[in-house]
């Protein structure tokens, strides 16, 4: 690697703590050839590779489904998008260099469960799938609100839904039909949640939040969940943004569900954990709920034998709320720094 | 009617036009029981008449789908929403009396088209429904973006979408999968489109409109139609909210659509005598357009024998963007007391 002698004498005198000394030592020695760090990039995705130059380090693009080639067995940085299971073990086996993994996934079970030895360093994409699982969660409220689903069926029927057309009630107090003047409780309040809220309340909802802990996060109200019992009986749409751990599993449940008005939507752009499923289908079957948009299942793709394909009112989106880092570079390019300069990671697992 | 003196007091120095000193005059003569302004108001939807009161005036309900009751036929104010053809034309013969007629419609078609004598002066319903519909056209938007439609069918069909869901493309140039960094042209822009751009701005939208008269409404550049050939072929969703009229009959014709690339969508919830709904067909059929989401059509209900029912990537919505006027009590109180004042009305016809 070649550092221009201007950039070297700007950045030596700032390297002090151990890993930069390595740098510096490295770079101090050999300032034309030395062995700078080797990052890993995944082909699976578009990424602006430019805009991660200026680094001291070796940019290398990889294939994420198959074997690690030997030329990179060296990388000190493994940057990973949708790698299969055996690339991923590949990686854990034949990268002994490596101290850093980058995953562009919300949640990285995929490279946790790869064999990695505990000294390497793991960072989430959390935060890449913000905007893009947002506008999913608010495309279900509106579909839900003005049943293209049932506009759909009846299209197919070549059908006039004539129901849901012409003179209408404005905002009934016992349906969904509109984001206006709707309560909407968002439960796991991260930053998608922080992403979607204004544009709720700029249709009129009211936005109230659920999470582990309480207080006002950006205007909005969030509370413990020993608030539930509270919050659900008054909720027009509940949107789930849970992410999948045992402490999430089935929390939405029997009991909460009947806490819920009749005419309540349920919509899940979390983990599929996190619902007990064949409860939602007893309610929907009774008449309890007024339907469930969700993107994600226990088990997915879901199976055919589920109630949940025919249970009334549920609409299944293949999990394809996220699915499309945003920004990527912009993440991998401040840790990149930040590991450089051996200072603390974002997102650090 | 009675007049609480206070308040006649109060009153009676501002009046000075004919119509208030007719006012004036019967006030004087009788004043606890003067003959009030009658103003009839359907009951074909919820209306807060408790707000509308304060004006020296009888609010007396009727039903929109009966004849006139002889008890009504001195009304000097008709409000009307989803009247029948039959009462519109009883009413045009009864209501001797009357002076102005409120409609809660966009387009008061129905009233124009009942005979009232010239001289009834007629105000549209044009503002109540700019929440609902954007709320509508975005619905619609997500829909073409996230291809709910599609998944509908899948589901039906117990089929997971594999394709719809999963790592997918960020933002291709060659789909419109977002509105993030799409190319939205608004056709047609009054109150509705001002009410839908920022909604669509906030999620990363670049909004631009076109209109009889150009130039910058709160921050959005609106084109004359003359630019059209420039701004078709960069446009990734075309939002239709053209009234119904002769200049836009057809104007989205074969030639302008053309113009547009095989990605775009249009979205029309103005009305569907802008659209050449033939050559709209053509297109979708082969694939040189994305897709069509329709509110309203030449002929509603939708006939059985269109075309479109089955167009490939057309959804079929019954015209369910509007139907519900919102804050009617607002525009029928401003306008009342501009009447009883003898000031100009707003959207006078």
């Amino acid at each position: 690697m070649y550092l221009p002698p201007m950039l070297f004498s700007k950045l030596a005198p700032k390297l002090t703590s151990p890993s930069r000394r390595l740098l510096y030592s490295s770079l101090a020695n050999t300032n034309t050839t030395a062995a700078a760090m080797k990052l890993l990039y995944p082909t699976s995705l578009k990424l602006d590779i430019q805009s991660l130059e200026g680094f001291s380090t070796d940019l290398v693009p990889y294939d994420v489904k198959a074997p690690i080639p030997d030329s990179a067995t060296d990388a000190d940085i493994l940057v990973t998008w949708t790698n299969s299971a055996d690339n991923l073990k590949d990686a854990a086996k034949k990268l002994t260099n490596l101290k850093w993994i980058q995953s562009l996934a919300a949640g990285p079970n995929d490279v946790l469960a790869a064999g990695f030895p505990a000294s390497v360093r793991i960072t989430t994409g959390s935060g890449l799938h913000d905007k893009t699982v947002a506008e999913h969660a608010l495309g279900l409220l509106l579909t839900a609100a003005r049943r293209f689903d049932e506009m759909r069926e009846f299209q197919l029927k070549k059908t006039w839904p004539q129901h849901l057309g012409g003179a209408q009630p404005d905002r009934p107090k016992d349906r969904f039909t509109t984001l206006r003047d709707a309560n909407v409780l968002i439960w796991g309040y991260g930053n998608i949640a922080k992403t979607l809220a204004p544009h709720l309340t700029a249709w009129g909802a009211t936005v109230k939040g659920v999470a582990r802990s309480a207080g006002v996060r950006e205007g909005v109200q969030v509370y413990g969940e020993e608030s539930l019992p509270e919050l659900l009986p008054t909720t027009d749409a509940l949107v789930m943004i849970l992410p999948g751990s045992e402490s999430t599993k089935d929390v939405l449940n029997a009991e909460r569900l009947k806490l819920l008005p009749k005419h309540a939507w349920v919509v899940n752009v979390g983990r599929g954990t996190s619902i007990d499923e064949e409860a939602l289908a007893d309610a929907l079957e009774k008449g309890e709920l007024g339907g469930a948009a969700l993107d994600v299942f226990k088990t997915e793709p879901l199976p055919v034998s589920s109630r949940l394909w025919t249970t009334p009112n549920v609409l299944v989106s293949p999990h394809a709320a996220g699915g499309r880092p945003q920004d990527a570079e912009a993440l991998i390019a401040y840790n990149l720094r930040r590991f450089l300069a051996g200072q603390e990671l974002r997102n650090l697992v």
